[in-house]
């Protein structure tokens, strides 16, 4: 964006406090960006401190940008007498002092605006992962791992010229086993691309690889936005017999390889023009 | 008080995030007993989750007991682009849908009123502590580790009959060495009680025991309301020479024998009076 880039001072109390300073006076609207991966209540701490400090420091308004947000999706009371932790999360930003929100593929967007009263912004990164895969596929099937990622699979499959389905599970009445299988596509000889928004122990996903491969896939990747990756998850994928693991890099890891930055950067100038 | 005791559902997901449920809904006003000891932001969120999912769950007010309250000594912002920490923990709190707050002995509990526009109560528990000093130590001086802590050993020194001042650090201009002694009083065959808000290192009080007993004090009491503890504390004020080292529950440890229960009752007898 051509703007100062400043690095916030940190450091941790002997007794395990979080410290932040912001060393120099931003002169126009601040930006600060921080992802909330583990250790999500500490990196969220430091995230709800830097706005507090830059809410009376900075001239202009604190725009929070958060590449991956923690909590998101305990986003309902599934239970009688459960939290809606998405809504602590997005509550305290707000009451730390930000006046605007940016986060990349929250697990439910509606929450933004559902408990926010601060102009929020859910970057897409379909274009960047299209960008990626392109050409590294053929005759590709782009798969949910359930029904309501179906819409993230459509728009992935449209951008890099393929067809699209999501994941089935089923159980086998007489043996037990479960098999997780497109609802209506053939894989047969064909290259496999499970997309979802978090990767985080890999399990669904690796059950989905092998049944894929048992039904003659020709490879299968696995595509994630924010790459959680906990307890193995790599591991576990390559072992099922995924050819490549490929995450966005809202949360750093070994396959975080795919840079949202373009699509942040826009987000961010339709934000600050909300803003206005 | 009384009232039904529940014990809220923990669980932690595999990539690290807290779930909290309460499992049975409350009929009236709903009380949170929680501390926010190290670690700090995971007790802290817990304790926002679970006042989120009452706030909706329970039919009266919530109200949250926070014997310690992290984070409270960064009350205002000592150098410019600093935040002012407990300011983003209350407003957090009061975000989350806590209509009531009680804290034990917050670092400077102006900060309640400053940052919440509901009630709050700052508990003191220095007739608890006072109870327990009683009868254990003769002819005594009661210590104040910094001048701004006096009223403190003032309120203890009145209750248990005793002398009181406070502590000021000398450097030999000679030597280097750092010396602690008490601004006027004479510590030589007396019992020396050093009374503080939190341990923390115990690096302050260890340096205090020493000089008093080198001055020929009887004995050294280290007591303080939240023993948090961290870096081997214990054992250093233990090493320095201090008789005993004992504290309030706010925090567990193995020191903290005295309880707050008697005092935090009383405190949310008043605050839910100031409620209704």
């Amino acid at each position: 964006m051509g703007d100062e880039l400043v690095f916030v001072e940190k450091k941790v109390f002997p007794d395990g406090e979080i410290y932040v300073r912001v060393p120099s006076k931003p002169s126009g609207v601040a930006i600060v960006v921080s992802s909330t991966h583990p250790p999500q209540e500490r990196r969220l701490l430091e995230l709800l401190l830097t706005v507090e400090a830059l809410s009376s420091y900075a001239q202009g308004s604190v725009i929070a940008v958060v590449p991956y947000l923690a909590y998101a999706r305990q986003d309902k009371r599934f239970l009688e007498g459960e939290p809606i932790s998405i809504k602590v999360v997005l509550k305290a930003l707000e009451a730390a002092g930000a006046s605007g929100l940016l986060a990349v593929d929250v697990h439910q967007p509606r929450v933004l605006s559902e408990w926010l009263s601060i102009p929020s912004k859910n970057v897409l990164p379909f274009e960047d992962i299209a960008g990626y895969l392109y050409g590294k596929v053929k005759n590709a099937v782009v798969l949910a791992p359930d029904m309501g990622a179906l819409e993230r699979a459509r728009r992935v499959a449209e951008l890099i010229g393929a067809d699209f389905d999501y994941l089935v599970k089923e159980r086998d009445r007489v043996t037990g086993e479960v098999r997780v299988q497109p609802k209506s596509l053939e894989v047969n000889g064909r290259d496999v691309v499970i997309v979802d928004d978090i990767i985080s122990t890999g399990k669904t996903i690796a059950l989905a690889a092998k049944s894929a491969l048992a039904q003659g896939a020709s490879s299968v990747t696995a595509v994630c936005t924010h790459a959680v990756m906990v307890q193995g998850a790599l591991d576990l994928l390559y072992y099922s017999g995924v050819r490549e693991v490929v995450a966005t890099d809202t949360v750093p890891s070994p396959v975080s390889k795919i840079s949202v930055a373009p699509s942040v950067v826009r987000g961010l100038r339709e934000l600050l023009e909300d803003m206005i």
